[in-house]
């Protein structure tokens, strides 16, 4: 929720000159992406995001998530495209930063979806997943099952300073997933990371999915247990929404579907996606002052979605 | 540098219909206003800045601001108008707190200003004083020598944390100012902060003067003196630049002009204008803790400022 990069308006300016993209007429820098620096920049002739990418995004990376945008947006999908220079580079360098000029999408962030919003979503996420099948591309998912086992070392101890007995939960739902995580799942190019912010919409139509720097290869139907879990409850946790989860299988079932394999799996999944948001903001909680600027998201909103999963009727999930 | 109140897009497009100002398509928080929190709106008919003041803007000042705005808008200054709802009404409640939508101006802010552009902001500044001449509202400015005074009690003994003797140095020349500074000149509302973050520029042209959260009644010279100190050196206050100085004072004279008192004074206006930036980057600074996510501006940029102020020749401060 900040600019870690200023960039001075003469230099952003002397940037644009290297694009087709019109004069400089105003750059605001703002408050989205944890993770990067990105000003809203207007020309003459357009507008476009402009992010500079900080530390927690790796340059190596970059390339992947290009080369997937394109492909998603050529097959129709609406995600913002990077822009090429008159060379047809899309990295460059500004402010000693790597950065990247990328198309601006309208729409606006839901707080609490409706159920037609969920439907919209998890339409858009089916038709991701379709236009993404002949993506060539891969990326580890260092979140995955492994990943969540360092983070929960990492953590430690300290689980209990978050509430007590977490440290063993946690423990014994690793437990539960090593031994019952579907492995044999179709894998693909997922987002990983599709909440609501990341979802731009006018009404209950979806205009825009962002922030693609999640997005990795694994279990594909995973990616439908993460949405699962980002949209189908109150932002704390506290109120499952069963129409919301309804439609949004719904949704994806239109233009994609998910298996009978991936529906018998499809609760593993959905725990799944609840430790790993749990883990993030728990190793974050852990490793941010309380008294920092930044905000720093409960993980016990994704505590109670998992406990809502681990004792649910797997069906009922899937709006069944 | 932060967006403090967020806004759920819900309310903000419920917001929205109370004015005549299309449907939402887009917000986007910006990192703009240290002390309000702002977003960039775009809607089905324009765009517009939504504020919602944070606790260091007195609401029982906001209508001096728009009224202020109104006026100087009304008189052909590029400023940004405050929008009134369909009842009239331009202060509003969102999200618990004082908002007001506000015109959106487009133009970038410079940081290493030209003497093209140098000229631009003292015509722009001339332009605005003229405007404000018939305005009625007042405003005591807090930030006068006796709010220095206030100021450099409450940082005390920490002076010297900063600088060697830099409580010295400000006992001292608070004495110079007690002794010297210029009570008899003309009065009016003044703008008080008009560095080029608060001048919008497209090319050598102004587009717009914003951020008025400071403006106040005051010894009308010493605006420009704030001014002068804000355009005429490097940033961290290291480098002179006489032309920026000429072309400044230059093109104030163009639309409205100093007096010979106030030439005569403004030395001395201009070593306020120093110390009051120094003063309250110091107490900012002491209240600040290091390892805060915002980002300290350095008072001794502003100690170097004074010091070229108190040695150099009066005449040549103003472009002579």
């Amino acid at each position: 929720m900040a600019v870690y990069t200023h960039v001075p308006a003469e230099e952003m300016a002397e940037f644009l000159t290297r694009y087709d993209a019109g004069e400089l007429l105003s750059a605001k820098g703002i408050a989205e992406g944890v993770e990067n620096s990105n000003y809203l920049v207007e020309t003459s002739t357009d507008r476009f995001i402009l992010t500079l990418y900080e530390k927690r995004v790796n340059e190596a990376d970059l390339p992947f998530f290009m080369d997937l945008l394109d492909h998603l947006a050529a097959r129709g999908c609406k995600v913002p495209r990077f822009i090429a220079d008159r060379e047809g580079r899309r990295l460059q360098q500004l402010s000693g930063r790597p950065a990247c000029l990328i198309e601006f999408l309208t729409g606006i962030s839901v707080t609490e979806p409706k159920a037609a919003q969920s439907r919209a979503a998890g339409k858009a996420l089916g038709e991701m997943h379709a236009a993404a099948a002949d993506f060539t591309g891969t990326r580890p998912n260092a979140l995955d099952l492994r990943g969540w086992h360092d983070l929960a070392r990492k953590c430690g101890e300290h689980f209990d300073d978050i509430a007590p007995g977490l440290g063993k939960r946690v423990a014994e739902e690793l437990a539960f997933l090593d031994a019952n995580w579907p492995a044999d799942l179709p894998r693909a190019v997922i987002h990983a990371d599709l909440f609501p912010d990341n979802v731009l919409m006018h009404g209950d139509e979806v205009t825009g999915l962002i922030d693609f720097y999640f997005s990795c290869t694994d279990v594909r139907a995973y990616d439908v247990a993460v949405t699962h879990s980002a949209w189908c409850f109150d932002f704390d946790g506290s109120n499952y929404h069963p129409e919301r989860a309804a439609a949004l299988i719904a949704g994806y079932d239109e233009v994609f579907g998910l298996s009978d394999e991936e529906r018998a799996a499809f609760s593993t999944l959905c725990r799944g996606a609840a430790l790993r948001f749990m883990l993030t903001r728990a190793y974050d909680w852990i490793n941010t002052p309380a008294d920092a600027l930044v905000t720093r998201k409960d993980p016990l909103a994704f505590l109670r979605r998992l406990d809502f999963y681990a004792s649910a009727d797997p069906k009922a999930l899937l709006g069944a």
